[in-house]
């Protein structure tokens, strides 16, 4: 079984083209997605970042802003500036560590940068993220519920140390192995390099 | 004329295959590259920055190096890690903001980089610039005493400042008009938009 490791952030922005294609890509190659939620706050915090670096270096957040209109153009999906950026993606990441092997978690996943990128919601809230899992046909008070506990939250915290311990840095990113890919630019390289993995 | 200006720094790593590789793919569609050397150093002192963000930030850092093997094996060019980095370009600039226009500068320009990321060679010396020269046939001389006049070193100080005004925070920077296009993996897409500007 070929597998890529997709490794994501609710609040991350370019997260959200690849979020929306890494499945139907992965399947045209015959590769299966495994589902990672991380938080990068804790990873850009090392680096002595308080907030995104598309906020804290203004070019840079420009440039991104005006190069994301083009991406999300190119693959036909919507994108209306969210009102607030980055938002905080730490209830959405605790459903999405613990419930990452159901069959619903791609179209939660989805929903949710949906919301984020596409219908400036507050995703950080539980109101927002309930709507996400009960128009998927999910049970939003028992998924929330658990998603809260003090299981949950060490998972998602494990998971982020992973993510450093494999040499994550950002988001989107793609491991094959030990073979790391940065970006939604790099989604097709990754998934090329697992296709062809023995 | 469709044209594109590529804005590239001798030191930056993703600027070697963009600009092994920019004339060849701008000549298929029928763009004209318009060569501008600048210097990221001035642009990452504003960001705070006294250093590269490659060697700032570790784990980046050690993943370009590695993409970088990834996108140089692809393309068919040479890569060998730099003993220094990031190398000084400021003579080679001057050279390449000064004869921007010339007949040779393509040639001479993928001669430094050549000299820099594939034979670990020190391109902030002016016998390994000059010898870049010689090696396509220009008087080393002439053109190094002509880079050092206060004329040549205003002209890429005025270049850099065009750079910051145009957005650019990081090379190699691709513009077509006023659109901006950050990166190699933008080169393409930078192209393909000159092809069809009117």
């Amino acid at each position: 079984m070929r597998e890529v490791e997709f490794w994501f952030e609710f609040g991350s922005t370019y997260s959200y083209p690849a979020a929306m294609r890494v499945e139907a890509c992965a399947a045209e190659r015959g590769v299966t997605v495994l589902w990672r939620a991380f938080l990068l706050g804790p990873i850009f915090q090392k680096q002595g970042w308080d907030d995104s670096p598309f906020n804290l270096y203004a070019a840079k957040g420009r440039y991104m802003w005006r190069d994301l209109e083009r991406v999300c153009a190119a693959q036909g999906i919507g994108l209306r500036r969210p009102s607030v950026f980055p938002r905080n993606g730490l209830l959405a990441a605790r459903v999405a560590s613990r419930f990452a092997a159901e069959d619903w978690l791609p179209d939660f996943v989805r929903s949710i940068y949906r919301a984020n990128f596409s219908e400036d919601l507050d995703i950080s809230s539980s109101e927002i993220v309930g709507s996400c899992l009960a128009k998927i046909g999910q049970d939003a008070g028992a998924v929330l519920s658990e998603a809260a506990s003090p299981n949950s939250k060490d998972l998602l915290r494990a998971q982020t140390a992973r993510a450093v311990d494999a040499g994550i840095f950002g988001a989107p990113s793609l491991l094959v192995g030990a073979e790391l890919f940065w970006g939604n630019d790099r989604l097709d390289d990754a998934l090329a390099w697992a296709a062809r993995s023995p």
